[in-house]
């Protein structure tokens, strides 16, 4: 945790600078917020003309406020933010909150004032929050610097960092609706010093805060964040809601790997990476929080359904397995145990259907014989209002049993009017409820993936940069300098060379022009294969530089590429683009000509392990198809994930690589060779 | 519209058979709420024992009952209800509500009293609802059959057909608390009489219903369903969440279509072609419910989006473009009349930022002129509680601009206590609002699916069956009869017959293995390509026959089958399987062996037409391959449609058939081959 910004949250006394006694300024709101708080430091207030506020003197000047104090809270003009950034400095006050507009956000003469703020505060080890930024709460200490309108949100177990003041307010009094809490609060703003990475372990070492929620439109250092989210998330769960995903004006790509990483790919590869867990929506970001807030992590994806209705249990179920978790087939013992005390036209099996009739206690005992059952790692109890019973009182008795077990129960708990106290009965006992079934289960999927990725952890970072191998720049020195098998391939500048070179490699031979201007050498009838002896080889040579000539406009011609055909196996495609943000994206799948349009390929963030190479060929049916199918035999998996795992190390200690692809890559019955291998070089 | 079902909602007379003064008992609520409804009709009371219920004598017979009554609830115990059924087809009541359960769902018993009732009802023309259901409710007739607890449901403008009365029982509670409301709902139970589709036509002539939403669990006649949703989508939207996607237990399938047709296919595939959108979750059909009950339609997929804060701005936009909707661009009168009311911190372009700062008539001027924008087909407002304004003025405001255009509008409503009194402003208003921008966007995609559905219509069904196509059974004879080019094939039967044949067809030649015992014959080995004259035909048939031999256990051999090789061009599948609901489903994609590998295929119901075919071809990449691709060449898209349509045409005209596979049909520059069709019939 960095201690400088430990004031943000636990401020030994706090000023708010440009205080106001009108209700309609924010400099009102945020004295009000201050004192509302019950914040236990000193609250200074300093303003422009001197006064007093809730009883407090209003100063004029930073020099007249009591030690301690070492945070404040800038709502001045934009112009005078520097100067009162300096006095701060001055005062020895080490943190500032700067909720005023008008910086970088309005074009270039306040991304000039935004710069001097910064400056400025660096020049006294001030930490700046913001501009243009709503503050923060903690609802444990407490403190809350903003000014949104009262009260203060719920207590929780919810950390939640934003990019968006505006959403972050929003979901503040949408939370209020449904009863549920924050520990703490950041909106960020501007981010002119401090920013979401920053951020991250001042909620990892909160006490109060159970899981971490992220509204992320950006990022300010990819792999900063990737380290330290790896580490955040070994401790706590995180979840991102990441916007922006379909950014226009995609950037030209020299490699099919290029075509296909879209913006929002290496944000996917560096959650995963990571341990985040990315969240599709809002409101599925909070859903899954809850959950994590409050449940302990299951053992396995094996769920049980408990429900007094057959509809709402076939929902779950298709839910459940939507969400690639499986129903369980419940012990001989528990269905014996639940035929016993439940109607003979109950349904035993899962979904265990009580039947409309069930009682409280019915759902109780039901409730432990599912959660006794080793074959049941998590249970999902569904809860319409009960024909003959409250709601509440089934909820009383259910939370008695969850309590007993280390295992995570979430409700389905339909309806709302008639399951209002029941909804309070579960909050009170930190029970997650969701309206639908359908929001249960993906609240549980993503206990499962949290837990799944607890135990399988990124690998430790610890490759360095080999000198002697950062010198090399021929495509297949490269290769083979990183211990990847190429075929042979030698350059003949005419006719007779090209005969000689073959007759040394031996035929079969594949002939391939020889251009800086051709990419994609097939489509412009570039690739001969299939080359059995000299003859056809001269006859090649002639066949392949008339086409060349009749190019518009006419490539610069080398000569060709000679190889040795490989033949037999599988053709797969490797690849990596180097991410601006993340570094080395690696992609794997089905190669050859028609990528872009199968679209069959994995993404992951480099450098790889074999575990996570695997899991990116697992993902595709390139990767699938490797183990045998049918008529196609089975080729060396391991090979393949070999090159990955190595082509990933090349790319991480060559940062001047933009972009290489095999394509193909041949997997064999034994070994893989990288037959045609591209690279392109950053420009600068 | 079936007359014999008004009674279930607009009925002359109604008697609950079965009324009890014990207010736990369901014979006292369906009493009671029939009563609170306001029902305008004749209400009688009949029981064992007399009494006086409301103020209603309890009558002990049927035949007590003055005339008109033409609807029965029955709360009888299970053995009764048989003579109950004959006791009202006596007394001239035409339809009955079975509420009681203990019927089919029990077991055989229950199936067997459940068949006596439908054969009582039968006799006398009674239609029956139920066993083992909740009822009908109409609001705006009004009738209330049910014995659900008060109040009765809001009145709005949703029609609701369930499968299950708990759900139904459950989404009317909740959606109670979420301030909407419903025109009839009706709980069908078992369904001895009358199911889903029959109730179908109820709703669709119901005037007061703007859209029907349907939750499933089954289909009683998949054909006729499919029929009577095409009727009414024409006039009506229907909505449908059908649960029991993933059954286990899949049938072992004798073709790659077969397998990769999971049991949900067919039901997306139907409802695709009836023009029933088909919602993921329950809130999802009830969030599209509501824009489709309240929006006018859009003219196209181009969205504007008018926000005061730029956050929930992206999530928004970024949602939009995941449904397959556009931001639109705004025509540049627009951007200078919104310049000219905005500050110029503002952004102008989609989407509008008005800032924290924008007032209700600020939404509203904007509003206005966005959707006067003919660039713009709907617009999302976005409002999260605004900092210096109360959300309601500004409800109020926005409403009025909604009223003078016929764009649809949908709110993002951003928060809780801050925006309830918003929330009630928009819905007394008839303007749906949603608690997050990815739901509101969600429900902009439903509507602009609805419009594009009604712009493809399904073509009218009016082929005939040609008896003297029916007949044929040879699987390239009945190509020929529906004028499926196929590749000539024949029969040897020895090593002699081959070469004879061979050079009749003309090389080069395809040899495949003949045996009824093998259906996937490359698996084996039992594919030889590429035969170029009479030596290797000989060898290659001597090879194939040493590899039969050596299989376990020994097929049956009926020697090979011959074949001119068809070169160059593409290769596709086409396959169709008879599903057993809903008829010819037919399949389309990337063929060869790897087809359930690649999983590059598209499914539809059949009979197509060429719309319907393209429609699919383009959701493959080897439909979108036709075209052609970088050194790929274009071939003969028509020719592929005419194959689907014509083997759809011959599957529905051949019900016998229970799965067709051409794998491949080699598609050329002009014109496609079926080179290999594999047909299987079904056993009965």
């Amino acid at each position: 945790m960095a201690e400088s910004l430990l004031p943000f949250f636990q401020p030994k006394g706090v000023v708010v600078v440009g205080a106001s006694t009108s209700p309609e300024k924010l400099g009102y709101g945020v004295a009000r917020n201050l004192i509302q708080s019950g914040y236990a430091g000193a609250i200074h207030l300093v303003a422009q003309k001197s006064g007093e506020l809730f009883g407090k003197t209003i100063h004029t000047s930073l020099k007249d406020i009591p030690d301690p104090v070492d945070l404040a809270i800038l709502i001045v003009p934009t112009q005078s933010t520097p100067q009162v950034i300096e006095d701060c400095g001055q005062r020895g006050i080490k943190a500032a909150v700067i909720v005023s507009a008008g910086f970088r956000e309005v074009g270039e003469e306040g991304a000039a004032l935004e710069k001097q703020c910064l400056e400025v505060a660096q020049k006294h080890g001030v930490r700046l929050l913001g501009p243009n930024c709503i503050g923060t709460i903690d609802t444990h200490f407490p403190l809350d610097t903003t000014f949104l309108q009262p009260p203060m949100p719920t207590q929780g177990g919810v950390g939640f960092i934003s990019h968006s003041g505006a959403f972050a307010a929003a979901i503040v009094d949408w939370a209020r609706g449904q009863g549920f809490g924050f520990s703490r609060i950041v909106s960020l703003g501007n981010q002119a010093d401090v920013n979401e990475t920053d951020m991250l372990p001042m909620f990892a070492g909160d006490i109060s805060t159970k899981v971490i929620v992220m509204y992320m439109e950006s990022i300010s250092d990819g792999r900063r964040f990737v380290r330290t989210a790896s580490e955040v998330t070994r401790h706590k769960p995180v979840i991102a809601l990441k916007v922006g995903r379909f950014e226009a004006g995609q950037k030209a790509a020299a490699s099919h790997t290029g075509a296909l990483a879209a913006s929002d790919t290496a944000f996917d590869a560096a959650f995963e990476k990571s341990g985040v867990l990315r969240a599709e929506t809002a409101e599925q970001m909070f859903d899954w929080a809850r959950a994590l807030e409050n449940c302990p992590l299951p053992k396995g994806n094996k769920i049980g359904i408990l429900t007094n209705a057959g509809g709402p249990g076939v929902i779950a179920a298709d839910s459940l397995e939507h969400h690639g978790m499986v129903l369980t087939r419940l012990a001989d013992t528990t269905l014996d145990a639940l035929s016993a005390i439940l109607p003979s036209a109950a349904n035993t099996h899962n979904p265990v259907d009580m039947l409309a009739s069930a009682s409280p206690s019915q759902y109780a005992e039901c409730l432990q014989i599912l959660l006794a059952d080793n074959n049941v790692d998590a249970v999902m109890v569904i809860l319409p209002p009960p024909p003959m019973f409250k709601a509440e009182e089934v909820a009383r008795k259910i939370n008695e049993v969850i309590g007993k077990f280390d295992k995570p129960v979430v409700i389905a708990l339909l309806g709302s009017t008639l399951v209002e106290n029941a909804k309070d009965e579960f909050q009170n006992a930190g029970i997650p409820t969701y309206p639908f079934p359908e929001r249960a289960a993906s609240a549980l999927a993503a206990l499962v993936k949290r837990a799944k990725s607890l135990d399988r952890r990124p690998p430790t970072e610890n490759y360095t940069v080999n000198s002697l191998r950062s010198a090399v720049r021929l495509p297949d020195e490269l290769m083979q300098a990183y211990g990847i098998p190429t075929a042979p391939i030698k350059l003949a500048r005419d006719e007779n060379e090209a005969v000689a070179i073959a007759n040394e490699l031996g035929f079969p031979i594949v002939m391939k022009i020889a251009s800086p201007d051709i990419l994609h050498k097939s489509d412009v009838g570039g690739v001969l294969l299939d080359i059995n002896d000299t003859a056809a080889l001269q006859s090649g040579y002639a066949q392949m530089m008339k086409r060349m000539e009749k190019l518009v406009p006419p490539p610069r011609i080398d000569g060709v590429h000679l190889q040795r055909q490989v033949a037999g196996g599988q053709e797969v495609i490797v690849g990596m683009v180097h991410d601006q943000q993340f570094g080395p994206l690696m992609m794997f799948g089905s190669g050859g000509v028609e990528v872009e349009g199968l679209k069959d390929v994995a993404f992951a963030l480099g450098p790889l392990n074999q575990a996570e190479a695997e899991v990116m060929m697992r993902q595709t049916w390139a990767g699938r198809k490797l183990k045998g199918f049918r008529s196609i035999p089975s080729v060396d998996e391991e090979a393949v994930k070999d090159v990955l795992v190595k082509l990933s190390q090349l790319a991480a200690e060559h940062e001047e690589i933009e972009e290489i692809e095999i394509n193909p890559l041949r997997v064999l019955a034994k070994g893989a060779v990288a037959v045609d291998v591209r690279i392109k070089f950053a420009d600068h």
